[in-house]
């Protein structure tokens, strides 16, 4: 009977277990997890803040029953501290109790935590960060009786919390230091489409702005962004994560650039010893390079190789694109691949195709607009990325994008797209074809 | 100067003259049509009923001013009668003047109608079809008097219309010859989730209905159904389209099994002759076949591609997969490539999968659900086709189906594809890749 124990109960470390007992029903599987909670989406926290979902606890997508059934053993509250040879050390959170738990093999599934920047007092009352339900909970009980709120970073749960934080009344500044809103996703030209809707919805943007200090000596009553202090009484700090290594350090597994290293088995440098989520690199499909990209998508994936091939399986998960899509106000913004920037970044030669277009026919009354942004590799026409930011049907656009590059698809492919039209719910002219089409004329100059 | 003539001024004839001009800015070019509008979205029409669109002029998609600026002319109102060498014959629609146009290049665009069973008494007061706006305007004049609609076809414009009429405070019974709704789209199990929603908005359903008499002497008064009569006051005959040939075959072109037949270029049999839209043939992608889709996203493809090659270019159509979607009531529906029924009966060996699953994630309170079936080859593990029935989110995936298809994804493609994520947009297992999961572990079977 083989023995699996994984480390980290988040979307990684719930389908390594499951995937595990779906490989061999007969593997014993023990989940140590320092949260009390079972694994629960951390996607959907903002939305919990926002009340758009009614409470954290609908954000729990598994159940002890299920897991029971499967003979899933979980030990909740609990740290792992050390794996020596076929032993894994853990110990009680709360303080005393230390076990151990004999493994064939170990499954890494750490995350990531919120990265803190050196911005100073950050440690007084109502500084927040946001990265799981104990966040959210100490955020929403805050609310009441916060006015103005500063976020600091304008990625994606930055945006995401504005939003929540204005549905809650509450006045919202957003400082970021790049130029741009969604800084690591969006080239410039398609964060400006997003910038003016934010900026419509009453929240103030800061851009290229630096908080260097939080004033207050119990709470906050300020923060210092380059040479002005905005008043305010909370301030999240969403300026983006880091992988949690501190255990994969200790037991000895070789750290990338990123994260924990891996192959495609999901197998760390440690034989026996696999790594999946946010605390696990991967490979960027295009440029081949370490990735980490912190998504939800990639974590459920890489825990399900992890998992199989813990129980003695050979899957492979063999990288990422980075496919990412979020609602923002009265946008949702995608994107897949490489941005112009990124690709020029590589020493890429690249030529785009941009298309404004609708989501339904122009004569529906219901349309809305959508912008869509290919790029591609000037050398072989292949599509390298592409960015989209509309009222809705963006996610599935998304998808086709990445299910295109993935293909390898050329210019010439996507322009001949078959493509279907209806006029309540897309146009007879696709705008990704669209935008795909302005690109081939440019290859043909 | 190249002289171009074009018969028909639907989305294939206005597509045929846009791109000629910009192939050759210089070519002359003359459309005739029939009817008296400039081109409009055919597919529109059942939303100007229901009332969704405000009236037929919305639907019109071009401007006489945009074609008298590019220097396209019109003749609105004539009939094209003969061609001979290089002259085309054309008379006015409602008598007498004739007239003659010498051309270097033609283009046949004259479309498709209504098809019209071997029904008794179809020529009575209150018997619609629906192609045009012409129909639309009976239809609308005819519905305020209207109590109780007999459609006669359950494929997409006679459901579209059935919700209308609904729309419309109309009691509304759908007659179908066939054992299901849309059958030429979906197989029974997907036809089914559709039914029970069409059921469920209070029309009644007949499905292996024969009709074989309209009743009434100068009005509708019923329609005979097998051994019964259905009382109703209006009747709408929607059992599919033909191709409008007649012009064709006096001219000499060689007709296919279904329409005009073309080649890549949309050449037809005749030197210089060029033929898009629903009067043409395409080669479906799958089957190799002739194949005669008549949707508005192949004619502008096709119109696109006469057009340019009439005026000196060399582009290629290069065939379809009849990708398509629909909204009636609840859902909207869509299908691309082969269903089970189609591959089979081109001697095909079928593996299926199929997911029922959600719009977005499940616990985000306006989540929908959402029924995927892929259908693969089962010799080498291709993806040849594919129907989609959901609450949203239905075209973007049919484009994601039609785009796997033609870049020959097979399954194993399908489940590693990076998807993107996000609570209010997307889950974070997506359907398309759930139920190509499901048909990869009967491959391994």
């Amino acid at each position: 009977m083989k023995r699996i124990a994984i480390v980290g109960f988040g979307t990684a470390g719930l389908r390594a277990a499951l995937s595990a007992k779906s490989q061999d029903s007969s593997a014993s599987v023990t989940v140590v997890s320092e949260e009390p909670y079972l694994t629960y989406s951390r996607c959907g926290l903002p939305f919990v803040i926002g009340g758009q979902i009614e409470s954290f606890e609908k954000l729990i997508v598994t159940s002890r029953n299920m897991l029971l059934r499967l003979g899933v053993e979980l030990m909740l509250g609990f740290r792992a501290v050390d794996a020596i040879g076929d032993t894994l050390y853990v110990e009680k959170i709360d303080g005393g109790e230390s076990k151990q738990i004999k493994f064939d093999s170990l499954i890494v599934a750490t995350g990531s935590r919120a990265y803190l920047p050196p911005i100073r007092n950050l440690n007084i009352n109502n500084v927040f960060t946001l990265r799981g339900i104990d966040d959210g909970i100490k955020i929403v009980n805050a609310l009441e009786k916060v006015r103005n709120f500063v976020v600091v970073g304008a990625g994606a749960i930055g945006l995401e919390c504005a939003e929540a934080f204005l549905r809650r009344g509450i006045k919202v500044h957003v400082v970021e230091l790049t130029p741009k809103v969604l800084p690591s996703i969006l080239d410039d030209d398609m964060a400006s489409i997003l910038h003016e809707n934010i900026v419509k919805h009453n929240v103030t943007l800061k851009l290229s702005g630096r908080v260097s200090e939080v004033l207050g000596s119990n709470t906050v009553e300020g923060v210092v962004v380059d040479d002005e202090v905005i008043d305010c009484d909370a301030v999240l700090i969403s300026t983006g994560v880091k992988a949690n290594v501190d255990f994969a350090k200790k037991i000895g597994l070789e750290i990338g650039s990123y994260a924990i290293k891996t192959n495609e088995f999901q197998e760390t440098s440690k034989a026996g010893v696999y790594s999946a989520g946010d605390c696990a690199e991967t490979k960027h499909l295009i440029t081949l390079k370490p990735f980490a990209p912190y998504l939800g998508t990639v974590a459920y994936r890489q825990g399900n190789v992890a998992g199989a091939n813990a129980a003695g399986g050979s899957m492979r998960f063999n990288g990422a694109l980075g496919s990412m899509v979020l609602k923002i106000f009265d946008y949702e913004v995608g994107a897949t691949g490489l941005n112009v920037e990124q690709a020029e970044r590589e020493g890429m030669k690249v030529i785009v195709g941009k298309a404004k277009w609708y989501t339904k026919a122009e004569y529906y009354p219901s349309h809305g607009d959508l912008t869509v942004k290919v790029v591609f590799d000037a050398n072989n026409g292949r599509l390298i990325g592409g960015q989209i930011i509309g009222v809705s049907d963006v996610a599935q656009r998304i998808n086709l994008l990445s299910a295109l590059i993935s293909m390898g698809a050329t210019v010439d492919n996507i322009v001949n797209l078959d493509t279907c039209y209806s006029p309540p719910v897309a146009d007879v002219i696709e705008p990704v074809v669209r935008a795909s089409e302005i690109a081939l004329k440019k290859f043909r100059r």
